[in-house]
């Protein structure tokens, strides 16, 4: 069995290898900007690992896995357009760096680009795993919407997060060990299991993000971003803080978290964290994160896997979940 | 072999049987507002034509001519955006009646829902038709690119207007044409014969619709919409006129064509009319539409299928192209 490295390394190359490029050459010039910025590759290598767990020949799954990655990157470029946001992996987004229409169309390209590479393996195999992605796309743009209609919503609940959170992130990463495993050769069942294991690390990944905006290592990470704090974001944190707080605390939040609020930045990270420390939302996160990787590696250990399999998917999401906070 | 209008009443019938909803509501909302405005479903009808043409089975094809109808649809949502266009069959577009990240998202998950539909068919048929509709799905995106480019540009040429309509028209048209053909059991050679039959059909259309903006008649169609001269669209028209008319006429035409021109938009459509035919530019319309027409039939006439086939496809061509000017 390959080691994660060796697999991370595979994709990059096989991304670096591919043109995307065409004519008229502005709609692929921020395609190819997207595609080289890089990244963790997180959802092509889970597609690669899922196909050598089932002794799958990880060639047959290649191609399809950029697909994935080029899929993923093209819901950021709509996304950032969406979201208003400036930045993505310290460097202007596509619609900030272009404009919006140029945005729109490059990545509805890509959405087409994503087809193509995930054709390209064994023709039996399509049937398969194409209804897998179909639907996932559409849970991933259900995801994105609840996503802004949250922002002005009144009454998010926790369990309301959850469901956005598992359309947005976890379904993507969850399909992508699905598609591995079909190609790889595991039963509908065990290509299920994969995929639930997939929704719960996608879970706990998503709250390890939201808590490392506030509570980041600063020893080892620098500085946090505070950026969900910044942008008044709806996150696991601020939602447990509220559901927790007394009442002279909710109305800290209110103030903190209001629209007109006009506190220099710095002092509204501060403030709050130290009200989320007070209310005990930092433990709160790590618990819900520690409860959800728990039910992640049962779902796997009720698995017919070898050990060494079992094994190297746990290393690859304590690789995801380090604790870097 | 069935009628055209037996297949569009087929086609409506089955688009309307759709459930295009889902959660969250508000997402699903555009999509089912863009898919119930009728229209000619122009793509389906072709397909399932085409697939009748090779005797097979229509039912087949429903699904992924259903398929194509939202796939165009989609690309109608975020043309509307990137093209600030109020109006869409004398409804409201979705970005002016929702939002634009509305119609973006909206967009998206009906791209995906395409894909969907396109499944629905024998499996062994997924290898051959779902590449014909990813390269169809850039090229489409290649042709909206180039429109928006165009009308930035001061040397866009006839023979680069005529690319772009055959990306952005004609290549759809095409490969619905070719899928049916290929459902219904065509040879590679056959389904690419129609195909290139599709293209020339898809141009000489394109240049029908420019030509109607500006001469359509009006004892039959009420007055002419003149849209592409207010909005100084390099339509056919503009750029035939352009290339043809002397020292005069073109500074007439920068006149009129100026961003800056503050005329009454009656005034400047009745001054462009009388311009265009000064220099004879409905003739030259009529006569390269009539040409395509003319090279299309060429195309049929040489494909070995029953005479019943033929003219079938050929009724259905004439009824797009009625003369209406």
């Amino acid at each position: 069995m390959h080691t994660i490295e060796y697999i991370q390394n595979l994709i990059e190359e096989s991304i670096s290898n591919q043109k995307f490029d065409g004519y008229p050459p502005r709609l692929y010039e921020p395609i190819h900007y997207t595609m080289s910025q890089g990244g963790k590759r997180l959802r092509p290598s889970l597609m690669l690992l899922a196909c050598e767990v089932f002794a799958g020949d990880i060639h047959k799954a290649l191609y399809p896995s950029i697909g994935m990655e080029v899929f993923h990157n093209f819901t950021l470029v709509h996304d950032d357009i969406m979201d208003q946001a400036p930045l993505r992996r310290n460097r202007e987004t596509v619609y900030k760096k272009w404009d919006t229409n140029l945005a729109i169309l490059s990545g509805d390209t890509m959405f087409a680009m994503a087809y193509d590479f995930l054709l390209k393996t064994d023709a039996e195999l399509l049937p398969l795993i194409l209804p897998v992605f179909n639907r996932t796309a559409i849970e991933v743009c259900e995801g994105q919407q609840l996503d802004m209609e949250f922002e002005n919503q009144k009454d998010t609940g926790i369990s309301d997060y959850m469901e956005m959170i598992r359309l947005k992130t976890g379904v993507l990463l969850a399909a992508s060990l699905k598609t591995g495993a079909l190609i790889g050769g595991a039963s509908a069942a065990e290509a299920d299991g994969l995929y639930n294991y997939g929704i719960k690390i996608g879970l706990a990944f998503q709250l390890m993000d939201d808590l490392l905006d506030v509570f980041a290592d600063e020893s080892r990470f620098g500085k946090v971003s505070g950026n969900d704090i910044i942008t008044n974001k709806k996150t696991f944190l601020y939602l447990t803080a509220y559901k927790m707080a007394n009442d002279e605390q909710k109305k800290a939040l209110d103030t903190h978290f209001s629209p007109i609020n006009s506190q220099d930045s710095n002092q509204k990270i501060e403030a709050v964290k130290s009200l989320y420390l007070q209310i005990g939302v930092r433990e709160q996160t790590i618990s819900a994160m520690d409860a959800l990787y728990q039910e992640a590696k049962e779902i796997l250990a009720a698995l017919n896997l070898s050990n060494e399999s079992k094994s190297e998917l746990i290393r690859f999401s304590e690789i995801l979940m380090v604790r870097k906070y």
